[in-house]
């Protein structure tokens, strides 16, 4: 018997290398285009970790912290994702399942190494990245835990896994195996280069069913093909049960098929790095989802997960989650 | 290999049996003291039980809420306690395993059922409690996990186990082993009456070495024989290395050998049952000293732990942490 998740994400397995940069390092690198996510080969990911600083590592993948989010929370969350039997592996391995989530896609013996993002942090704590996908690209059809998917109430798929094809043959699967099992779809835009390069794909895809769209508010223009946020919102509500926009310091706008609240942002002291805020905040709003929250609720969980990210430097929360709560009392 | 705990509990194991009644039932009934934990024998439970409203039942027992607070705030706790294998016994231990709880004392297969422990709680939210020990007062010596307690953190010790001499002489080994194994033992002085039956014995652990008293400010009073509260204050400051007196909706005052600290009560909304708050103020105090917090955080969590019980019938929290979190921001 499989156990029944609340939310099985599907997409990079990544370790992220973190340093503190000054802004002129971002604007005089040639391989680094700021705020971004860049893909990069094996060769410049190393020409670019050559010249960083000091650096520290944790664990990483817009998808994989999402769902190491939703086990914060007390959650049942699950991930399908793909590392290579080597260190940084067994890094992520030990992070996901050390948050308790079900982590089951096998390890690979050959082929690249882990997958790595490098990361630089400008004193206005945006963050700039450079991922080499390694072994996380050669994720397979056959590496999908169909069971998995169909006993989860959401599928969150990761929108960089369509930039390898046979990740993007893999999240297919997916989506097809949840389909036919009644589990919602959930799609993250996640960066506006992405949506470019698959814009066509992903319209098709929508047009077809997915649930729930998770994106900022660049990406969601850039879906839409629109500089009015609010048309974009309007088109979106078309498209999906719930649509969850962030908008940075400004909170978020999240809409069902007929409402649309804006939600504020949550900080808890001084924001030191934005690394992964936008994927806790995806954590805490499909968390509402599976629990059955209205949307104003889901996006106010979105805000304090994301929140709670912000304060410290690495994309996943650092705190255990009492004393959030009691923080704040 | 015993999995490292942070705080074991020793206790009775009961099943609350809850009601809502009118003041006059408490004040006309012969075998109820208003606000007090008064045991009776099977005889009288019935008897009190027949005059009851309708009731709910839920697990309950002073150290096993404790320990269930502890496992709520993402801590890893431990319960030993002696149930009967009938229906409620199946109750009580299926509550404790659903919530993380590690409990693996023997259910008996003969002996008196199951302990409960009905409950008035009248309009003004302060309970009134008969206590039918039942099995739980027949826990021995032989039910000690030596192991559990000699790793964990914290050995609670609930008060009302030196009623039964059986069940004392369980507690006394238990606080034997915590003591070799440099386990840290805590005294929950549970009831006034409960302090007066037992003050000298108490008066020698305690001049024996106990490392943290825990009771509410009549407790305390009754147990240093004095109605001035600065006065026991002082007192037990000399007596454990932290204390924790609870004040009802004056909140509590913590303190170390050195320190002293008023904490303000947290409440959510209205206070509807008080069962289970003092119960639940020392899941998070002790969680809090495990984790190595100052008092006065540490106190602070108690207060939130309480608020959450206070809100609704029954001892055990009923709602998730994280919305005790996203509520509050």
């Amino acid at each position: 018997m499989t156990t029944h998740l609340q939310v099985v994400g599907i997409g990079a397995a990544l370790v992220d290398v973190l340093a503190k940069v000054r802004e002129s390092f971002v604007e005089q690198h040639p391989l680094l285009e700021k705020g971004a996510m860049t893909l990069v080969d094996a060769e410049q990911a190393s020409h670019i970790y050559s010249s960083m600083p000091p650096s520290i590592e944790s664990s990483g993948g817009c998808a994989a912290n999402t769902i190491a989010g939703v086990a914060w929370l007390g959650g049942r969350g699950g991930f399908i994702g793909k590392v290579h039997r080597d260190q940084l592996g067994e890094v992520f391995g030990h992070d996901m399942h050390a948050t308790g989530v079900t982590y089951t896609t096998p390890m690979s013996a050959d082929g690249p190494p882990t997958g790595r993002c490098l990361i630089q942090v400008t004193p206005d704590a945006e963050r700039t990245m450079n991922t080499f996908l390694g072994m996380s690209a050669l994720l397979e059809p056959s590496d999908i835990d169909d069971m998995m998917i169909a006993n989860s109430d959401i599928l969150y798929c990761e929108g960089f896994m369509w930039d390898s094809p046979s990740a993007r043959a893999a999240v297919l699967r997916a989506i097809d195996v949840a389909r036919r099992a009644g589990t919602k779809v959930a799609l993250s835009l996640n960066d506006r280069f992405c949506v470019e390069r698959h814009l066509d794909e992903w319209k098709h895809l929508v047009s077809e069913g997915v649930d729930i769209i998770i994106g900022n508010d660049d990406e969601v223009e850039a879906f839409y093909q629109t500089s009015d946020f609010d048309k974009a919102c309007r088109s979106a509500q078309k498209d999906a049960d719930f649509v969850a926009v962030t908008r940075g310091a400004e909170g978020s706008t999240v809409l069902t098929r007929t409402e649309r609240v804006e939600v504020d942002a949550i900080t808890f002291g001084n924001v030191v790095d934005t690394t992964g805020a936008g994927d806790l905040y995806a954590a805490g709003f499909l968390f509402g989802i599976c629990n059955s929250l209205d949307v104003a609720t889901a996006g106010k969980l979105g805000s304090m997960t994301a929140g709670e990210v912000l304060g410290h430097p690495g994309a996943r929360p650092a705190r255990p989650l009492w004393q959030v709560a009691v923080s704040s009392q």
